[in-house]
């Protein structure tokens, strides 16, 4: 077993078992203390929330409070290994939110593959929680779980394998955009991937501006076109009429490749079939669809980003979600819209065109980092996505209509 | 609204909503760190855990994690005000797992009334945890509730309304019982109250040596004898072959009165009815079945305890509970059994024998406090709880065979 292995396992199981604790944040000394947080002081809130719900977020932590919820179908690019074994993805999860937020978070493991009971269980429990991120949760089942749960619900429930890398991809796409000096109506895109991901980033491109007939998707089978018989009502939504059907059909004259498929997918000479200035979103991980060094190699003029952190222009999700919860909860949001969605993708699109702050260069070792093909995508330690991003998805909440709230001060412009 | 119930509410609100924040307790400032917390690093738990899940103890939080799930059908002495108000009592049990026995614990509140849904959904989210603890479930649903998920379960699970309250009456009657000189063999008792806890002391009761046929149980139509034909299956089990039928026949003569009821039901004429060194257990609460006041100037004889703080003798689930799960979970108790429970009792009653510690006397502000009349229980801040009760919870499984690990060093006597 490789060092990072071993130290990743003692990561998990040192100083104790697991990477969250729960805290008292009241004073729990006294027996006076005591009578208050518990018998008989507690039947007052009790009383309290009894008359009137929504004092659930004035006297509990549920306002703060997001239940990180999967069954473990999905894991990572490990595939499905149950509940249990998703508990480590799930608790890293609820640390990202309080790291980059402030979110307290916990994770629930639900033991249940059937969509029916899966969604009666997370409604079951929705009460507990100020929000739900569903996580690692398999295609296509994922898409009626959110569907149904964002019906029933009166918190904001969020899918984030599929909106999270959503909102970042299009973030960085907008941006990688506006550096060719092309138009999102005008692009044409090949997806390689008709997975969770695939179909959200392609949904919330299409509703950022480019043309359903301008995006060629590409499953197991190749391209997904009117013709095909095999389709689900997901994959469906992006047949399009075409007479391609390969990889390399799709890819010639493409101004974008975005691949949420495996590693090594996008050979040079495919890329050589691209348009001029073509960009590259290879989001495998943590093995891309061609590397860095393979893509510019065959094309120097190549717009890349991927998954992995050791690259300029991560797409990574935590970009996104910490600061999209927060920004929901503290306008106490009835649910994330694609209004909101896309307010997040414009305001981390924004940051990467700000001037970079010193302790950023810093941490980098780098003289400068300024917008441009090597950079189109925030770093995750850039302290200012907290109030930008959740500012922005707060603001977009209330001019929708789905805040229960006031805008709290620190998100007026 | 008087000062306590504003003081309640202020402390519930502020410096935030609610008692609990959940936090990272691994390093997760760096990017290295966050590597290790998530992907990449979190792969190798998981893959670990998918192949032998046992190690989820090892990985994650879940073997110090409790679960406290309600519905809120019986919140405190405040009836079915349903899930999201019973929210601030679940916290607060929440902090009392982690004040006093340092399990980290978080609520879960189920928004169903009826018994198959509960159970269905407890079981899909069990994996979560490390054990579960519910709670303000109404009676009779509780006792299925609780039956079908121990079934269900390999973790613990238990309704400390009903055995919580058990423990520690138990703890307090053998003591009772002893200053009495009375064999418990021997003793007769009257239970006041058919409810969870109720029958649940009356349970224990009888595992720890109290004869069925000296156990007169009270409901709403009075005593519950073989000859009524309205009695549920968990009445059922105390019905008796008695000519008694009022609280006044029953008391005549007997040794013991346990009220689980409502108040000032024991009048000092009813009082004036039982045996000499009558033993009166009237833990309705905050407002007892008779005060200590007024039964001290019926029966100056009587050995009394209450539900509350500022009478001798407490009977307070917190002097259990805690300390239960803490020995459960240390031995990965699969289940919290009988024996379990009566040890649990048995710690709690010698400890009363114990010379008690200074820092107790200071606290209550007395010269000393003997073992006697005037202190058969514990009190609830005496630190040698934990070691003494979860020490005997844990020695118990182990000699039960219902733990998964070996004895921990510090409970080995």
């Amino acid at each position: 077993m490789s060092d990072f292995k071993q130290e990743a396992l003692r990561y998990h199981a040192e100083p104790r078992p697991g990477k969250l604790s729960i805290e008292i944040s009241t004073p729990a000394e006294t027996q006076r203390d005591l009578s208050l947080a518990y018998s008989p002081g507690v039947a007052e809130p009790v009383r309290a929330i009894a008359e009137n719900p929504e004092l659930a977020y004035t006297y509990t932590m549920k306002g703060n409070l997001v239940g990180v919820i999967s069954n473990g179908t999905a894991i990572l690019g490990l595939g499905d290994l149950g509940p249990l074994a998703s508990k480590p993805v799930m608790e890293g999860k609820a640390l990202l939110f309080k790291r980059f937020a402030n979110i307290d978070s916990i994770d629930i493991e639900v033991n249940t593959t059937d969509v029916d009971d899966f969604v009666k269980t997370v409604e079951n429990i929705a009460d507990t929680f100020g929000g739900i991120n569903l996580e690692d949760i398999k295609a296509p089942e994922c898409f009626e779980i959110e569907r149904r749960l964002i019906e029933s619900c009166n918190i904001p429930v969020f899918h984030d394998d599929q909106h999270g890398t959503a909102i970042v991809t299009v973030a960085g796409m907008l941006n990688a955009l506006e550096i060719k000096g092309k138009a999102i109506e005008d692009a044409r895109m090949v997806c390689l991937g008709a997975g969770a991901a695939a179909i959200s980033c392609s949904r919330l491109l299409k509703s950022a501006g480019m043309k359903p007939e301008n995006i060629l998707m590409l499953d197991r089978s190749g391209v997904i076109h009117s013709g095909r018989t095999d389709l689900n009502e997901y994959k469906k939504e992006f047949a399009v009429d075409t007479d391609r059907r390969t990889l390399a059909d799709a890819l010639d004259g493409a101004d974008i490749f975005l691949g949420l498929s495996g590693p090594d997918l996008l050979s040079p000479e495919l890329l050589a079939k691209m348009a001029p200035q073509p960009i590259v979103f290879a989001c495998s991980n943590p093995d891309p669809e061609i590397k860095p060094e393979v893509a510019k190699a065959a094309r120097p003029d190549v717009i890349m980003a991927t998954g992995r952190s050791d690259y300029p222009n991560q797409v990574n999700n935590v970009l996104g979600f910490p600061f999209i919860f927060r920004g929901a909860l503290d306008v106490r949001a009835s649910a994330i819209n694609e209004e909101m969605k896309l307010a997040a993708a414009h305001a981390i699109r924004d940051l990467a065109k700000m001037p970079v702050p010193e302790e950023i260069l810093a941490a980098y070792g780098v003289d400068k980092m300024d917008f441009g093909p090597e950079y189109i995508i925030p770093k995750p330690i850039d302290a200012r996505l907290l109030n930008a991003v959740a500012g922005a998805v707060a603001r977009a909440a209330v001019d929708t209509g789905v805040a229960r709230v006031a805008l709290p001060e620190q998100y007026k412009v």
